[in-house]
C-alpha cells in the first residue's frame, strides 16, 4: 500500500508532471485505489486537473471521478467534450449521478441531464424528488430483482445478463408482478442451492425494509445494527423502488457523526473536509454560535453584577467562581454528550425519560458528594493549614461545597433533560443541548453560589 | 417492521410469558431480526432468559446469542448443557467466539474452549494473541481461498463445498501455495466469467491489505474509504491470515466514535450502552475528569485571587469574567473538536501542522475582531446609553474588547495545537485536548484580561 501521508509520493507526481512524463505518471497512478487517486489529483492545481485526469483508463477514470470533491468535478465537467461527458455518465451508478447533480450549478446540471441516457434520467429525477435527509435521496435504483417462479438457474441467467450494471448483486430481491417486495435471496443461498430449486421456496420472506421517506440516518443505523449489505427501500404502497448499500450507509453515518461533533462544539456543518474549506467558510460556521453564546453570557454577567457589592465585601468568594462554573459545565456536558450519543445510536428514546432522569439524579448525588468532599479537604488542609489562607473559614468552605453539590445536581438534570426534550420536539439534540448547556449551568451555579453565600455568610 | 420503541410489543411478550403461552411467543419472536430478539430478551429478567431462549430454533438461537450483552450470554452459558453449548459454538463464526471469550470470566472460557472443535480452538487462540486494538483481534479466519490455477468452475465447486461455514463469500482470495496473498476475485466477477476461465487471469492483483498489527480503527476507516466489503489481513510475511468484514468495521467505527464523544466530554469509556451501565459504573467513568478539572481550576482561582484587590477597586470588571472565559472556551473547543474529528477521519495529519495553524490564526483574527466589534457596540449602546451604566467607560469597553481579540487568538491556536501534538506523541487527541482546553483557556483569558486592565485602567 502506497503511503500518501509522507508526501514523497506527491513529490514524485509533481516531478513527473513538471517533466511531462505522462506514461510514467499514468503507470504510477493506476496502481492506486480510486479514492487515493482522487486524493492525489486533488492536491494538484485545478488547471492541471483535466490533463492528468485524461491519463486514466476510462473505467478507472469514472471511479476516480465519483471520489472527487464537487469543485474538482465541476472543473472536469467543464473541460469534457460531450462524448467524454457521456462516457463518464455511463459508468456512474444512479446514486452517484444524483450526488453529482445535487452539488453542481444549474448550467452543469442541465448539461449532465442532456447527456445521461433516458433511463438514468428518469431514475435521477425520481430520486431528486425525495427530501434531502430521506432514505429515498441516497438509494440507488439499480438492484437485481427476481420473480417467485424463477428457478435458481433462471436467477443466475438474469444476474449474468443484467448484473454488470447493478451496484450490488450480493442480495437479490424477489418482487411480485406489481413490484411489491416479497422476499430476498443472497447470492450465497443461490450458490448453495440446486439449479432447479424455485426462488419462491428458498427466499427469505421475513424481511426488514425501510420507506423512501424514512430518515437516512435511521436507515443507515439499522443497516449497521442488522449487519445488512443493503437495505431495500419501498414506497407508500410497499413497492420496491431502490436499495441503500452499506458503503453509502457508512458515508451517511460518518457525515452525521461529524455533524454531531460540530454541533456539540457550537459550529454549523460545512460539507468540506477541514483543510479544504476556506477561512471565510470556517468563520461563517463558527461565528454564529460564538456571538450568540457571548451575548447570552450577559445573563451571567448580570447575576455577578447584582452581587458586586457582596463580592467586594467578601473577595475570597470571587476566586472560586471559575471552578464552580467549570465543574458545573463539565458535569452538564458529560450528561448531555452521553445522551446525545445514545439518542443518535438509538440506545435511548423518549419513553426512557424517567429511567434516564432517575439514573442521572443518582449519579449526580454521588459525584456531587465526592467532589464536595475532596474540595472540602483541599480547602481545609492545603489552603487553610498549609498556605495559611485565613480568609477560608469553615463557613466559606461550606458555601463552596454546598454549591458544588447543588450545581452538579442541576447540571446533570439539565444535561439529560435538554437532549431528550429537544429530540422529542424533533429538534437536533446536538444543536440545542450542546453549546447551551454551559451558559445555562453558569447562571444556575452562580445563583446557587450567591444564595448560599447570603444565607451562611450573611453578606 | 415491528416497532419496538412504543413498548406495546414488550407488553405482549410479558403477557404471553405470564400466561406461559410458549408456542405463541415463539411465533412472535421468530418474525424479528436476531438483533431485535436479543433486545426483547434483554428487557426480561435474567432468570427467565434461558427458558425463553430455548424457544428459538437452533440456528436463529445462535444468531441471537451473538447479539446479546455479555452478562446475558454468561447467564445462558451457565444454563446450557454440554450438548447445547457445543451446538451454539458450532453455529458461531470464529470472530464471534473470540468476542465471547474476551468478555466471559475464566471458568466460562475454559468450558467454551473445551467444547469448541479443535480447528475453532486453534483459530481462537491465534486471534487472542493479537493486542486489543489491532486488526488481528477483530478479524475472522474464515474466508474462501482459491488457487491461481483453478478455473471458475473449480472455484464455484470450492465455494459450494466450503461456503456454508465462511463469514463472507462475496470476495474470494487467491493465495500461493505458501499462503501469500496474490489477488482477489469478487463473486460478481466469477458469475460474469466463463466456467473455464482461469482464476489467475481474472483476479484483481492490485489489492490493498492491512497487517494484523495495524490499528483496528485505521483498518475500519480504510475499509469505508475504499468501499470494500472485507479487508484482507496479512501477517509479517505477507501471508493471508484473515479478513475484517464490513459489519465488524462498522461496529469498530461506532465504538471508537462513541469513545471520542465521551473523551471530549471528559468521560472514560464504558463498554455498555447508557441504560445498561449501573450508577456506580457511570460515576466511575465520570468522576476522574471532574475531580482533575476541578482541582486544575485552582489555577484560575489563583489568578483571580491575585487580582482580588484590583477587582474590588473596579468591580465592573467582575461581571465580564464569565463572558470572556466562556467565549475563550467556546472558541478553543471549536478548533479542538474540528481537529480531533479531522485527525480521526484521517483528513489531517501532523505534516499539515503549518497549514492548520495558519488557517486557525486567520480564522481567529476574523472571529476575534467580529466578536470584539459586536461587544463594543453592545457595551456602548445598550449598557452605557440605554441602561445608563456609568461605570462602563470607553476604556473599560476597550479592555474587554482587546481581551476578547487576544483570548480568541490564544484559544484557537491552543485548540488546534493540542490535538495535533498529542496525536503526534501517540496520545489520544480526544483525551488530552478535549477536556483540558477549557481550563487552559480560562487561565489565559484571565491573565490577558488583568494585563489589559492594569495597562489601560492603571489599577
Amino acid at each position: 500500500m502506497i503511503d500518501l501521508e509522507n508526501g514523497r509520493f506527491m513529490e514524485q507526481v509533481e516531478a513527473l508532471t513538471a517533466r511531462k512524463r505522462w506514461p510514467d505518471l499514468r503507470d504510477m497512478l493506476v496502481l492506486l485505489e480510486p479514492a487515493d487517486i482522487a486524493l492525489v489529483l486533488g492536491e494538484l492545481s485545478l488547471e492541471r486537473l483535466p490533463l492528468l485526469y485524461r491519463l486514466l483508463p476510462k473505467e478507472l477514470a469514472a471511479e476516480v471521478f465519483v471520489e472527487m470533491e464537487p469543485e474538482e468535478q465541476a472543473v472536469l465537467i467543464k473541460s469534457f467534450s460531450d462524448t467524454e461527458l457521456k462516457e463518464v455518465l455511463e459508468e456512474l451508478y444512479v446514486d452517484d449521478t444524483v450526488d453529482l447533480i445535487e452539488e453542481m450549478p444549474a448550467t452543469v446540471v442541465k448539461r449532465i441531464l442532456q447527456h445521461a441516457d433516458p433511463e438514468t434520467r428518469r431514475s435521477v429525477n425520481e430520486i431528486l424528488k425525495y427530501p434531502e435527509d430521506s432514505a429515498g435521496s441516497i438509494m440507488t435504483t439499480e438492484f437485481v430483482d427476481l420473480k417467485q417462479d424463477m428457478t435458481v438457474g433462471d436467477a443466475f441467467k438474469r444476474i449474468r445478463r443484467t448484473g454488470v450494471d447493478k451496484e450490488t448483486i450480493n442480495i437479490c430481491y424477489v418482487t411480485s408482478p406489481g413490484r411489491h417486495l416479497l422476499g430476498l435471496v443472497s447470492i450465497r443461498t443461490l450458490l448453495l442451492s440446486d439449479e432447479d430449486d424455485v426462488i419462491g421456496e428458498i427466499m427469505e420472506t421475513n424481511i426488514i425494509s425501510a420507506s423512501t421517506m424514512d430518515d437516512k440516518e435511521d436507515v443507515a443505523q439499522d443497516l449497521g445494527r442488522y449487519d445488512f449489505l443493503a437495505m431495500p427501500i419501498v414506497d407508500d404502497e410497499h413497492r420496491l423502488v431502490g436499495i441503500v448499500t452499506v458503503d453509502d450507509a457508512m458515508d451517511v453515518i460518518e457525515e452525521e457523526t461529524t455533524e454531531d461533533f460540530e454541533h456539540i462544539a457550537g459550529m454549523t456543518h460545512t460539507d468540506k473536509p477541514y483543510l479544504r474549506s476556506g477561512v471565510w467558510e470556517t468563520v461563517k460556521s463558527r461565528i454564529p454560535w460564538l456571538l450568540l453564546l457571548m451575548l447570552s453570557a450577559t445573563f451571567t454577567g448580570v447575576v455577578i453584577s447584582s452581587f458586586e457589592d457582596s463580592l467586594a465585601a467578601c473577595t475570597v468568594l470571587m476566586g472560586f467562581i471559575p471552578m464552580l462554573m467549570d465543574t458545573g459545565g463539565n458535569s452538564g456536558n458529560q450528561s448531555s454528550v452521553a445522551l446525545i450519543r445514545s439518542l443518535s445510536l438509538g440506545d435511548v428514546n423518549f419513553s426512557d425519560l424517567p429511567k434516564v432522569v432517575w439514573k442521572e439524579i443518582r449519579v449526580a448525588v454521588v459525584c456531587g458528594a465526592m467532589l464536595a468532599g475532596c474540595n472540602f479537604i483541599k480547602l481545609m488542609l492545603i489552603d487553610r493549614l498549609l498556605l495559611h489562607n485565613a480568609s477560608i473559614t469553615i463557613v466559606v468552605a461550606a458555601v463552596i461545597c454546598l454549591t458544588l453539590v447543588f450545581t452538579v445536581f442541576c447540571a446533570k438534570v439539565v444535561g439529560c433533560l435538554m437532549p431528550m426534550i429537544s429530540d422529542k420536539l424533533g429538534l437536533d439534540p446536538a444543536v440545542v443541548a450542546g453549546p447551551f448547556i454551559t451558559t445555562i449551568v453558569d447562571v444556575l451555579s452562580l445563583l446557587i453560589y450567591f444564595q448560599f453565600a447570603k444565607l451562611l455568610l450573611r453578606i
